[in-house]
Formats: structure tokens, sequence, C-alpha cells
């Protein structure tokens, strides 16, 4: 068992401790939000008795610490009695003054580049394979949050296709151009992008607060002489200004700058500055668009030093080694965080065909979407196992295991059970997956549903045990899951899986009925297994951390053989999987 | 003629005066986007010859200084030669250290108030006159911006409508929960939203980043016991933490807040201040919701500073005499501004019905909208003149006077004419609209195209007059149009509108056969309005400005009289129109 914390849990500050109460009654265990005022909480809190390791039995939330089966410390607060249960291993990772997991969206989560950097190693796929692939596409969007940008190739060429890829990860962002525009030259442009007209590096929509905050560029055609793209990373220049003319920076993230656009139908304006710097100073937007900077209200010392500033930050983003050059081909998709990145096109010809089409969305869902995918992704071997082993016939059974178990899923899903216990029925016979015997043994009939106890059954990744079982010897495979499960799962989802078997013991030792409902099999599985619980047996039992989760897992366990019954895939349940994958 | 400015233009910071230089070269006429880079500029850049006032005759942009035919000063800059002309209100309006317009979005673009201040004038209106009239719903648009909020009652109850109140002023901002979501008993909520439990004051989606700058809530029950709604001014709020206990309202301003919601499809994460300030140390932004806000990482010190700040402010933001209590019927709907007001709702019976339904949009379309509305609004007189004396018929014409004028402005649309010329195309005659005349002449009938000079009818709200000059007199119609105009465009579209009958004369002496082209009766109308043009006096014309676009007027001028012919109808102008509204 862990050690106590090196730092004396009374040094901690009190109230950061007790908004951290995991507890059921301080977060809600199904959104893991917050259930009380900071306001409420007595003047003067602080820890009365520190009781520890304890192995903790509070249910925790789904964000924040969670205390279920975890070495913890107990805390008794003064003055009003409240118990809050810590796992060590959360007052290790979020120990005050620790190292800071960061803001990434400043510089402190980026990599900046210059245009060298990027050599041999742009971030670039196939619109195919950033589909179909998982860690492709997971690849792809930690680019745009890194580096700023990806690129995608062999996206169809048909119009509107820009929205796809949009939607591929994020939210369309709908503005005064539509959910989609064309960049083309159009006849009566309110845009200079609209024209032939070369556009050097740039934000987009400055004038618009909020900003949309990543762009994308899809190419349809691209025949004119001219036209090429450019990259710019503007935290890298903003960054270089900082280290070569630290006044230039401070006055640039000081002076909020007016940016206006106007058309008929449309009039917008921001008053941003073009280094926007988060409260510890760190880099974290980047706003620069020569073409719709208006009219600067300041006294006349302070426009001198805003111009002088803001001519030295445009050179800095004018340098050749800063742009990567790229051509956009049929098919190309650009996509690129617009608080960061700025984008520039050379002049082109307007004899020559050039048509891209584009379109807003923001950075929030694309880091949503990728640390979703990433839980996902982790899900993958079990998913495998479902697939293989799974879907082997249990001997003797009307469904295949991995119909039993998805439809123990199910019904604890209809019984509207938390997401930990559907998840535990999901799962409570993963163990059989890994276990390797010889097939072929008739199953059990058995009314009280020991399905896989009862029945051997090869699988194709894998074999189902059973007859070490009914020869006498409990073949453990509640705890073999369970500790396969702990790879991606927290003791809420575990430990009903571990005590799913005992779960029978128990029951016909407090339900006088239950035992006589069993089959002739499952009563000799159940002296195998060591007999109906003794009452000390049983209460101890109870007591374990998750005991009644294992009860209300083996009653959709012994429900869950129903031959052609509609049941959900394993993919169903992936949502509520991923939504409760170790933090 | 106005004086030169008080101050001396030497005085003036010299980059940032060049930056404004409104000349074609600098600024695109149409877009009124600069052309050039602040880097392209030379060193050293200083007013080499300053004369003044003159005339300017440079056509400036739609945004930005516009010198046509103002009062103005030019400089012509050392050491590149480069002339500039600025007006002279131009440069009153916007001289350096002058006082400025602030940044609507901060707290200093609004109004604070507390429950009381809002006591008997709730900005409130029926969905029915926001719709039908531009003055509702300007005035319920502005009370989003000043004070934060708009109540709609009689909202169609059907679902989904949410989404037109939405579209009505801005685009809808989709997130996780949809483009739009239902706020009812949910049976697995992930959000405590979706329950009936007490929600005390917060910001929405703190944990979005860009966060959406505006909610909409649209109820379409409520019948539960409970239930109510409440609004809190966060400025407001903060500016009293900021006047009661400065230093939690300075470490606020400096804190980044882990804000974190997590569901099975969902991972978001924002780092932002509970109270975020503009460089110039304004209120910008708040956002509150002690549900969301993860585990902070920072030394114990600065924990315990936090969190006393946090409840300070937490406790003033519950103060009953901030809140304003509203309860929603069916029917309202309520818009508000997320980054400063929190709402709230007290619990309610969960026997009882109550479902709203809303949806996320931004404050920059809503700003845009109001912007543009006002601008519109402000040509219902115009309308006004069209529909009544316009459409009464020209006596011996085939077409009204508003056809023959919509049709003039329709044919310079279809030469791709610049928007101020088909705009003057469009208004050339509207000085006939304010004039008084006997009715009942025959018109004549005139290839060149004198429709007004040599027709006579009467209209609904004015005459037209006509015969008046048939008897040798000039109505001046053209000098009277002009000035009228003038109320709301700048030279570009009134000069030729003045022009436009000088033109005739104009022609006649620089094209040889236009004055044998001309019909009898334009002949005679002709000697009345001077004759031909000597030599002399179409040099003189042509110099003038507006006189080649007063030239190209006349000629739509003439074409415009095709009975029959599909007429776009005024309305079809008035984005144009608007786009060119004196700033």
């Amino acid at each position: 068992m862990p050690a106590l914390p090196s730092f004396p849990i009374d040094d901690l500050p009190a109230m950061w401790l007790r908004d951290n109460c995991p507890c059921p009654d301080c977060r809600d265990p199904r959104s893991g939000q917050k259930l009380f005022q900071i306001s409420s909480l007595p003047a003067g809190l602080r820890p009365g008795t520190v009781t520890g390791p304890v192995i903790g039995a509070v249910n925790g939330p789904v964000a924040g610490p969670s205390s279920d089966g975890e070495p913890s410390v107990e805390v008794v607060w003064y003055p009003d009695g409240h118990r809050s249960v810590y796992p060590l291993s959360w007052l290790a990772a979020n120990r005050p003054g620790g190292v800071d997991r960061g803001d990434r969206r400043t510089e402190d989560g980026k990599e900046l580049w210059t245009a060298a950097d990027l050599a041999g190693r742009l971030p670039r796929a196939s619109w195919p394979a950033y589909l179909d692939e998982p860690g492709v596409r997971a690849r792809m969007l930690e680019s745009v949050l890194r580096l700023g940008f990806m690129l995608l190739h062999d996206v169809p060429g048909s119009e509107g296709q820009v929205l796809a890829v949009a939607e591929s990860f994020g939210h369309v962002r709908e503005t005064n151009y539509g959910r989609l525009f064309d960049v083309r030259v159009e006849p009566a442009a309110n845009n200079l992008a609209f024209t032939s007209a070369r556009i050097t590096p740039h934000t987009d929509n400055p004038y618009r607060d909020p900003v949309p905050t990543i762009q994308l560029l899809h190419c349809l055609v691209n025949e004119a002489a001219g036209g090429e793209s450019g990259l710019v990373d503007g935290f890298a220049a903003a960054s270089l200004l900082r280290a070569t003319d630290p006044a230039a920076f401070g006055t640039l993230t000081r002076t909020p700058v007016p940016f206006v656009f106007r058309d008929a139908g449309t009039e917008l304006r921001a008053d941003r500055p073009l280094i926007d710097t988060d409260p510890l100073g760190r880099i974290r937007e980047v706003r620069f668009n020569n073409r719709s900077i208006g009219t600067l209200r300041l006294p006349a010392a302070e426009l001198d030093a805003f111009y002088a500033a803001y001519r030295t930050f445009a050179e800095l983003l004018l340098r050749p080694e800063l742009r990567l050059d790229l051509r956009l081909s049929p098919g190309d998709c650009l996509v690129f965080d617009n608080t960061r990145l700025l984008h520039a096109r050379t002049a082109f010809a307007q004899d020559g065909s050039r048509h891209l089409q584009g379109c807003y969305a923001d950075l929030d869902g694309l880091a949503s979407r990728l640390t979703v995918l990433r839980r996902a992704d982790s899900l993958e071997p079990l998913a495998a196992l479902f697939a293989g082993a799974g879907a082997a016939e249990y001997l003797g059974e009307p469904v295949s295991m991995a119909e039993h178990m998805c439809q123990a899923g199910a019904r604890a899903e209809a019984a509207g059970a938390p997401p930990h216990l559907v998840a535990a029925a999901l799962l409570h016979d993963v163990g059989h997956f890994n276990e390797s015997a010889d097939s072929g043994d008739a199953g059990e009939s058995d009314r009280s549903g020991d399905t896989a106890e009862g029945a051997g059954g090869a699988g194709a990744t894998g074999t189902v045990s059973g007859h070490a079982l009914m020869a006498g010897t409990d073949n453990r495979h509640s705890h073999t899951g369970a500790d396969l499960l702990g790879r991606w799962f927290g003791p809420r989802v575990t430990e009903p899986v571990r005590l799913h078997v005992a779960a029978k013991r128990y029951l016909c030792a407090v339900d006088p009925g239950y035992h006589e409902r069993l089959s002739e099999a499952s009563k000799h599985t159940l002296r195998v297994q060591g007999g109906v619980m003794t009452a000390r047996e049983a209460a101890e039992f109870a007591a374990l951390p998750g005991a009644a989760d294992a009860v209300a897992v083996r009653r959709w366990d012994e429900e869950a053989k129903e031959p052609g019954a509609v049941t959900p895939p394993f993919e169903h349940f992936l949502p509520l999987l991923t939504g409760l994958l170790r933090g």
C-alpha cells in the first residue's frame, strides 16, 4: 500500500482541498458536476481528523478524484463534520505548486516552427486514411493543436465537401460569408480575398469577436499561374519579437486595435491587440490583418510607439524563412489554427482558373474530438476481443458469449443503471476471453444464468473455459476479467466484475428462494465455488466496494441469454465506455 | 469653408496619418480594405508639403476618410512623394488623444444594473412587433448590447422556433449540445441543467473557448411549481468587487481557472480567468460556473488567495438585490449576453411539466445586424418617396417615375457600375418628388431621355413638375435632388445627380451626333437649360467632381423608359444603398 503523501494534509489549502471533494454529495456521480456553492462552505474550514491510507469506498465522479477502492486519505472536516476521501494518486498528481499541465491554447502547448523545421515532416494524410484510421485522424488533429495545421489530400472535389471536413472534427462556424465561402475572382468583391490580388500573411476575420479559431481551405481548381499558398507561425514570430524587441512586444500586447469590416449587409468591429497574452503573459492569440486595421485613437506618443512596433512585427512576419510555401492541388484541404497561423497567397493570373472553398470552425471542438478519439482508440483491444473470442458460440447456449454480454449490458442500460454499472454488466465475462481450455463440453442448462462458468466453447482468438469449473476448479475468470479491465477502468467497473461470481454464493445466503431456483448444474458449480456463504462471509462480502453493484450485475447476467433478442453490438457501448476511461 | 485644423499636421504621428490615407492606391475603393503593407512604407516618413483647405478630388473608400468634394488638407509625403488628401471633418473626428469611442464589449459600452434599476423598464417586446417594426427590433438588439438581454413575448410555441429567433439577428453556434438543446428533466442527464435541481447563477459553457457569447432560452411549457428564472449582471458584480475588494478583483483577473466538461462523446477544457479584462483593465468577460471548475494547480499561497477571492465574488453574485427574477411563460424567449449576464433557476417539482429549448449565438453578428438595421432605418423616407410620388405615372411616358428610376439603377448595375454610380442612377430624379406643380401636361416623346424634365405628373405624396421647364424655366430638380440626397450620401452619389441635367448640354458640345439624336422637345428644353455648352463651359464641366459619372448616369437615364421591362423594386437596392450611407 502506498505511503502517506510526503506533505502533511494540514498544509494543503483547505478550501481548495474541500472544493475537490469527490463524494456524491459534492459531485454528481453521473455528470461529475459540483453540487455545492463555494460560498456555502463554512468559514474557518480545516481538516479535523485525517486518517490514512485507507481503502476509500466513496463513489467518485466521472471527472475529479475517484476514491473507490483506491488507497486514500480520509479527511473529516472542521467545523461541519463533512467526510472526504482523497486517493493518494490524486493527491500526488495534483499537489499544489506541482508542474502545471499548462493551457494548451497558449505557446506552452505548441511546437513553434520556422519553414525549415517542417522540411520532410509536413503534417499530412490522405482523406480516406484520415476517415478510416483513428490513429491517422488522431495524429492529424494533434498536428492542428501542436503545429497549427494539417494538410489533407484526396478530399473529393465536390462543392461543399469542405463542410464534411469541418464536421469530421467539430462544428462549422457560420459568418457573414455564409457557412461556406468561395475563394475565386468575384466581379464585385467585398473582400480582396475574392480578387486575384496578392494577399500577404494575415489571420482571417480579425473584426469578429469571437474570432473563428479554425479555418479550412479546400482546393477545387488551381490552374492559374501564381496563387501559391503560404503559412507563417504567428506564435513563433511573436516569440521572436519578444526576444529581439521586448518593448515592441509589450506595446502590441497592450494596445487594443480596431479591426473593421463593412459591406452592404455587414458592419463588424473588434478591438483586440495584435498579440494577446494570457494572465501569465504567455502568447495566446495573434491577430494580424493589414487590410482591416481601422483608425486607432490614442495620444500621439502612443501612436508613434504602436506604429513602430506594428512595423517591426510586420517586417518579421514577412521574413521568407518563417513562411512555409505550399501549392494547393485539387483535392487538398488545408486546416489551420486562425488564432496562431497567418496565411498568404501570391497573386495569380486572372485568365487561369482558381477556385477554393473555405469555412470556419473552432479549436475547442477539435480538441474535444481528439481526446475522445484517443479514449476510443485505447479500447480497440477490447473491441477486438468481442469480435474474436466473443463471437464464438457458447456450446450448449443459444447465444454467443458476445451476445450474452451485450444483452447483459443492454438490460442494465434499459434499467437506467449508471454508466459504470452498464459497463460492468457488459464486460462481466471478459475474463473468459483470455483463458485457454478445451472445448466441446455440453453446457449446463441453468436458469440462474451461470452461463460462463457452466459452459465451454472455442473462440477465434481465445477459448472459453468452463469444464474446469464443472470438474471442480473455480476458474476465477471473474478475477482475470477484473484485472484485465483495470487497464482501462477504475474500481467502480472492475470490482463488480471481480465479485459477480461470489455474488451467487452471497445471494444463496441472503435470499432463501434464490438457491432453490438454481439449476442442478448451477448448484454443482456453487459447491466448487465455495458453497453458500456463511452469515459472516455474507456480511464481509456486502461490505466490499462494488458488492451491491456485483449483485445487480449478477441479475442481468442471469437474464441475458435470450436467443434471437435484438442485441446492440459492442460498438453501441463505446461512447459510454470511453466516458469511463481512467482520466 | 472650415478653417485648417487647430493642430499642425506636422505634429500628427506620421505613420498613423499615412496608414489612414484614403486614396485609391492605398485603399480598395470597393471594399475599403487597405492595399499596402505597413512595412512597405518608407522609413523617415513625414509630411513634405501641406496644402489646405482644398476641395479634395480623390475617391475615398467605403470605410475611412472620404475626401471627395469635402474641404480637405492635402499632404505630399517625404520621401516618396505620395499624395494624401484628408477631409477636415475626418481629421477633427479622429485627432489623436481625442475621446475614444471605446470598446463596446467592455464595461465602457454597457449600462450596469441591479434588479431595482430595471423596475418598470424591462427590455421586452412581442415577437410580431420585433419582426415587423425595424425600430422595435433595433431597440431590442441595442438592449442586448447595453443591458445584456432582451425578452421576447409571443414567440410561437413550436419546437425549433428558438433557432428562428437566433437567425433574426445572427448565426447559430452549434456545440456538443447540438444546434438546439432541450432544457427539461432527462433520465440520464449529462448536465445538471437537464434535471429539476436548483441552478445558481452561472454562465454557460465556460469550458468552451471561444465561449458562446449569446444564449437563447425559449419557453414551451412551464407548469411546474418552481423553475423561476433569474439574471445577474456579472459586470455590475465584478465592478462592485473591484470597488469593495480590489485585491480580490485583481486575483480573479490574473488567475486562469480550468473549466472542464466530460461525457461519453465530449471532453472540453478551457483555462480562463473568472473576470477577464482588456489590456486597458476594463471588465470584458465574466465566466462563472461552480459546477465545472476543475482542479487548480498553483502554489499553496496563491490557491488560498484565489479561493478567498472566488468565495467573495460568489457571495456577491448571490446577493438578492443583484438578481432580476423572471418567470418565463410559454412563448417567452430570453436572449442574453453569456459573457456578462449570469442566469439561474430555482428548483422545480418534477411532477409538473417544464420544457425550454435553447441555443447559442454570438454578439459580433448581433452588433453587425443592429448597425445595418440602423442604416436601413434611416433610408425609410426615401423608400416612402418611391412608394408614394414615384409610383405615379409620368403623363405621356409608358413607365412610372419609380419604374424609370429603378430601370436606370438596374442598367447601371447590369453594366457593372460601382455601387455609388448605381445609386446615382437609381436616385437621379428624386428631386422631382419634393416639388410642387400642376399636373396634366402631355409629356414629350424624347429619344434622348429627358423623362423628368420633359414630363409632368401628379404623385400621391408629391407632384412631378415639368411644365415649368417646358414653359421656359429650368426646374433645377437635379440640384434639389442632390441636396436632398446629401442627408444620406456623400458627394460620390450626390454630384452625378446634381450634374445629370448639365450632362446633356455637355454631351451636345462634345458629341456632335448627340444633339442630332435629340427629339424636338428635348432640343426645346435644352435651350431653356442654357443651350449647348461652349468649349470653355464643357472644359469646366469635365473638371467638376462627378462629371464623368454624371455623363454615365445620363446614358442610363436615356435608356430607362422601357414599358413592361422586368424592373427591380426600390427595395432591391437597399443593401447597396445602406453600404453607401455616410459613416
